[in-house]
Order: structure tokens, then C-alpha cells, then sequence
């Protein structure tokens, strides 16, 4: 299936062999996924072999950006070919544990979305800029303005990959356990526990001066 | 370094390029982040490009197991090879937002292993029951004898891979912001957010009896 307004294209390696009705391609789905998050789990090839690495990134429009530094593999190896280094990059959101009157029927609620592309670095000074504050934003609304820019030299040893959202599946389990008919009888529990990510009391640097008071945009959190 | 009774043994791709003074590859530590967590990330290679997927997975002394079916893509791939698929499976526990006067030293706590190394098939009925028993325990302790046991028909459907823990290594970020000395007293506030998973009061299913009250292992979570 094509790519439309609403939906990204089908293709063989976005289509998931199992569960299949657990799996979308609506934009707003997609987004609403990404935007929860700031962490995901970048795969690439090196010699051959798979590496996994957890990275920070954020979505902006039909673009991910990711944060690495100048001396970072994945990032020396993007910047090494024009195509970009071919990526996978997933992001999953934990949202309950199902418990089944089964073992068989024990299942996670999550929320997933994969991406398969191209990553290149950014060479725009304007480009990486806009990324470097959109991934602090990402990760602490309304934290860039509220921080030291980067300077030259810090921007120069900043790396950020970009990756076009083209090749996109979300996947979602919610809802109850789906137990057989025949074990509806049997006398053990059988339903979710909710998981949620949950944010601490902020503590202050040790060499930060009391008249600084926690921020708002902290303290609503 | 070769492996000794405490650690791994260091390879070059389990020697991180970037913060390897954050590296470890301490038995110990590899496998307290490990049972810490019940969710991996799987990457692996599929006609040349990266997969990463999010899997179940457990630690039993020297060996993971990772939970799928017998349809999914990376368990069919491994079935077919006697040497076992490549895989690099991660962990990540996210503990905490790191803000920083300046924009550039803003980071993460974590704490995370990636694991290189063979994705087998595993055979052995014995070896299989075991893992999946394993597998629920590790997500809610105590609950696989607390439900009905896989038979026959359900064990045939399930799939267990199984990598042995070699070429391993943890990563970990922990403590406070680290502000260049000619930040300190810009006016910005500077410090940690606390971030864990929250687990939520469990919800029954909608046909669960109310005869069956919440299990012990459930209520004391």
C-alpha cells in the first residue's frame, strides 16, 4: 500500500509476522507513539553484525532527529556515505502486564513503533541547532530556553543523524487478558497491572545556589 | 582482557567509543541491570538491514532466554541455522533526567547491557517448560505457579531462544549534572528528575469472579 495524507506505506519489512492486527500505519498514531517518548533503541550493522544501543531522539514533522557526539560508531559511520547508514529504530512504551489463567496467555500491554531508513548526519548549522533544542524540549518541556545554548565548539562536537519517517509500523496491545473459554473457570486471578513511566521529587545539584528556585515548567511535572 | 570468575571478557565491540569510563563488564553488574528488567530490545540482521524488536527475555545464570512464537521472523531465521542467529540485545533502565546549566551537558542516568552473541532455538522440552515458567516469574514473581501450565499443544506454539552471555558489557551514567566550572553561576536551575517504572493498582478482568481475590505476589507489588 501507498503512502497517503493519513497513512505511511505498507512494505514487507513493516508489515509484522505476527499479531497483525496489532499493527498501523496512521500518521497520528505513529506521531502520538513517538511523542511520548525521548528514548529509543537504535539497531544498525557493523561488520556484519547487529548493534543495539539506547540513543535520545525527537520527531519533527515526517523527521527524526538523533543525539550522538562527533566520536560516536553509528555517527562516524553515517557520516562516512552520502546514503545515510541503513537504521532501525524503535521505541516502545510499557503500559500494563497481562495476567492470563494461562502461562500461555500472559501478555504485555505496549505501545511500539518501528522505523526502518537512512540516517545522515546534519550538516546545517540552522538544521542542527533547531535539533539540539528540540531534543533537550523533548526530553524537558520548555528546558532550552531555560539553559546555556551551545556554543561553537560545543555544536561542532555534537552530532545529530536524521532519519525521514517513510517506513513506519506502530503496534499496540491494550485491553484485558484473552483467556480461553475453558479456563474462564479456573481459580486463579486474570487481569492487567497498569505500568506507567513515573517522575521523582527533582534534586538539586549539589553546587546549585538556594536562590535558584525549581522552574515551572519542573514543578508541574 | 579474557573472561575470569567476576567479568567478561572485553572485546572491541563491547568496548563502548564513547564514556568508557561508564563501562563495566562486572558479572555482578551485567546481571543485576538484567534482572532488573523483563523487556530487551532485539536487534538483528534481515536481508542486510537492522531489525530491532521489543522481546521478552530472562536471565538463568550464564544464558538469556527471549520469549516468541513459532511464526515470528527472528525464531523461524534462527530454527534454520545449526550457529544460531546474530543478535545484540539491550537493556536499558532510564533512572533519571540530567539538567545541566548548559544546553550540551544535559544527559541521562542509566543503566544498560548489550549483549553480542547467537540466537539458538531452544529443543529440549525440559529446557523449553523451564524457560517459559521463567520467563512469566520474571515479569510478576511467583505467578507461574499461579496459573494454568502450557500443555502440550502450547508448547509446540511457543518459541524460546536462547544466547549465551559471553561478550557482554553494562553502561551506566548516575549522579548529578556536570557543568563546566565557567557555568556555575549562570541563573539556570541544575539538577536530577527521578524517573522509575510506576506499576498501578491491578485492574481484574471484566470476567474474573469476584470470588477470586487479588494474589499476595499482586498486592504487595
Amino acid at each position: 500500500m501507498s503512502a497517503t495524507a493519513d497513512s505511511y506505506a505498507r512494505t514487507g519489512r513493516s508489515t509484522p509476522t505476527r499479531h497483525r492486527e496489532r499493527a498501523s500505519y496512521d500518521r497520528e498514531v505513529v506521531h502520538a507513539i513517538l511523542d511520548e517518548g525521548f528514548l529509543c533503541h537504535l539497531g544498525f550493522v557493523r561488520d556484519g553484525a547487529p548493534v543495539v544501543l539506547p540513543t535520545l531522539y525527537v520527531r519533527m514533522g515526517e523527521r527524526i532527529y538523533l543525539h550522538g557526539s562527533t566520536g560516536s560508531r553509528p555517527l562516524r559511520e553515517a557520516g562516512q556515505d552520502e546514503r545515510g547508514l541503513p537504521v532501525c529504530l524503535t521505541v516502545t512504551h510499557l503500559d500494563g502486564l497481562v495476567l492470563a489463567r494461562s502461562a500461555f496467555h500472559h501478555s504485555l500491554n505496549y505501545r511500539s513503533v518501528v522505523v526502518h531508513g537512512a540516517a545522515c548526519q546534519v550538516t546545517s548549522e540552522e538544521e542542527l541547532t533547531a535539533a539540539v533544542d528540540a531534543l533537550v524540549d523533548n526530553v524537558v518541556p520548555g528546558r532550552a530556553a531555560d539553559s546555556r545554548p551551545a556554543d561553537a565548539k560545543e555544536l561542532a562536537a555534537t552530532a545529530v543523524l536524521r532519519i525521514d519517517l517513510a517506513e513506519v509500523s506502530a503496534k499496540v496491545r491494550s485491553g484485558g487478558p484473552n483467556d480461553d473459554a475453558g479456563d474462564l473457570d479456573l481459580p486463579y486471578w486474570s487481569g492487567v497491572v497498569p505500568v506507567s513511566p513515573a517522575y521523582g521529587i527533582p534534586v538539586p545539584a549539589e553546587d546549585l545556589s538556594p536562590d535558584i528556585a525549581l522552574p515551572g515548567y519542573l514543578a508541574a511535572r
